[in-house]
């Protein structure tokens, strides 16, 4: 699995780009994207992703290539294909069956999308079930998770295989069973969120202080275990079943009493107002974003990461 | 304020005993709870909460008291009382008009509760106005956030002498303007526990495979950055604004699919079926809760803390 062809140079497509070259590193990458100054867009900006990787070095020794063509980035030797294009189904309809047609019979082709599904973007495929998602979280080179969705078609081999590479390099992929819309952790972010303007709308906090409980509470506690380890724990003896007990009705209160932001909108005929006073308040709170806030968050990001591996490796 | 006097020797109790000992050092405490048994009950238990201090030392020094009685408890140099008892309204209503005739005047009056508001407890009170939600993420002695509501009677000046007490020993209080069911922190959680919930009932994934998604991803980045913060960085130099006209509608999407239990088991005469699946397969990915479980999350819970914020005050 060294031979990459990663397609599509923007944010995602660079970050995993360094992914690969870091935590892989006899890997051979090639990036493939129509833009006319792509060579110098990576020599501008990959650096930023690469602690402590020469790009230069990488280009000159040829780890690393840039292909204008389609044509000159996939060769029977490619062992992956990973796509990072335009979220838009017809693009990726389009490019599938042209890579297909490249490829060798062995090569592994993953989509980074972080919503068009496989069973969507493979429908002119000659083999649909080739196509498998690998959605990660931003930026990919930090964060550890890829959500692995195959569509319907998919064979568990090649399932098999993708968790195999993400796990070889010591990242965490997580298998979905069902295709479905916005796969599971932007619809656990999202319903989170919903529930966070709705709070905000009705004056019981702002943006900020929606923030610092967050950051100060279930942030911390979920890097380390996630929310049903946690309430297992929280119930003590008797786990999560003793915690569900003891507290079903203070959930169900509260799942009674949670906001419906979107859909009362479109019943109330409100066109999405919900996002106007959290847009304000979160330019008030935080102003524009800096290049200086990347900076802090990914390099907390990593110690962070390290300390949980760390704490949780230790034997006490 | 440093005489505080705890009401309720429980996890919580013990817990907050141990947050104003460590980090409050001149303060004196004194624990009342009418269990016969009280001083062994802490002599046994808050050793495993006090990293470095020792109980037999405090007992014996007087700055740790046990009161047997609510009237030994509270004296008229008391300068907070704080309330951990039963989560039971009644319970609650009796006590502080008890508290109210023991305490002078300026004494701070707070409770710990994670759901009766204030307004209800207060109600057979002379002054209403005194009484004050400071609800704890657990354990209290390790997680900086405390979420302070008060009544719509409970003055600004009380509101703000606790936050100061909790800002000054490098907690983070964040004052809700509106009481509300469940408060904000465990509403938020319950949110995302119920399209979970939902995930798992559709078969999309698993209990384990929710945990590590949430755990290497969302939890790392909420421990840094709140969800508000977190998009207006997402959305780049346009903020939060730009990120939600570029995801609005894939989050309505995901809103529109999200599952709605509690409600739908309710219509459907379920009876709270939602949890039996969840619970099943909580105990097949963890077994029973074991001690150790919370040694690691209390150890490493603390080195999370301490790396964010030496990461977030290095300037680079």
């Amino acid at each position: 699995m060294s031979n990459i062809t990663l397609i599509g140079a923007g944010t995602i497509g660079l970050s995993f780009c360094a992914l690969h070259l870091t935590h892989h590193p006899t890997s051979k990458i090639i990036i493939h994207d129509p833009r006319p100054d792509l060579a110098a867009h990576i020599r501008a900006l990959l650096p930023g992703y690469l602690l402590t990787l020469s790009v230069d070095a990488l280009l000159a020794s040829g780890q690393l290539r840039t292909a204008p063509t389609l044509e000159e980035a996939i060769t029977p030797e490619t062992d992956i294909v990973q796509e990072q294009g335009p979220e838009n189904p017809a693009f990726k309809t389009a490019l599938w069956p042209r890579v297909e047609a490249l490829a060798s019979d062995a090569c592994l082709l993953w989509t980074s999308t972080s919503g068009i599904p496989a069973s969507v973007q493979s429908v002119d495929m000659k083999d649909p079930g080739r196509l498998c998602v690998v959605h990660p979280f931003n930026p990919p080179h930090i964060m550890p998770l890829i959500e692995v969705v195959p569509s319907p078609l998919t064979s568990e081999t090649l399932v098999q295989k993708a968790v195999d590479y993400f796990e070889g390099i010591q990242y965490k992929p997580v298998v979905l069973r069902k295709e479905c819309k916005g796969f599971v952790l932007n619809r656990l972010a999202f319903a989170l969120l919903r529930e966070a303007c709705h709070l905000v709308r009705e004056g019981v906090t702002d943006v900020k202080g929606i923030d610092e409980i967050v950051e100060n509470s279930l942030g911390i506690r979920w890097s380390i275990k996630g929310p049903f380890a946690s309430y297992h724990d929280g119930g003590g003896k008797g786990g999560l079943g003793a915690f569900v007990a003891n507290l079903e009705g203070t959930i169900q209160n509260c799942w009674d009493d949670a906001g419906t932001l979107g859909m009362q909108d479109e019943m109330l005929g409100g066109g999405g107002k919900w996002k106007d006073e959290v847009v304000r308040q979160t330019m008030e709170a935080y102003g524009e974003v800096k290049e200086q806030n990347f900076v802090v968050r990914d390099r907390v990001s990593r110690d962070v990461i390290k300390t949980i591996r760390e704490g949780k490796a230790k034997t006490d």
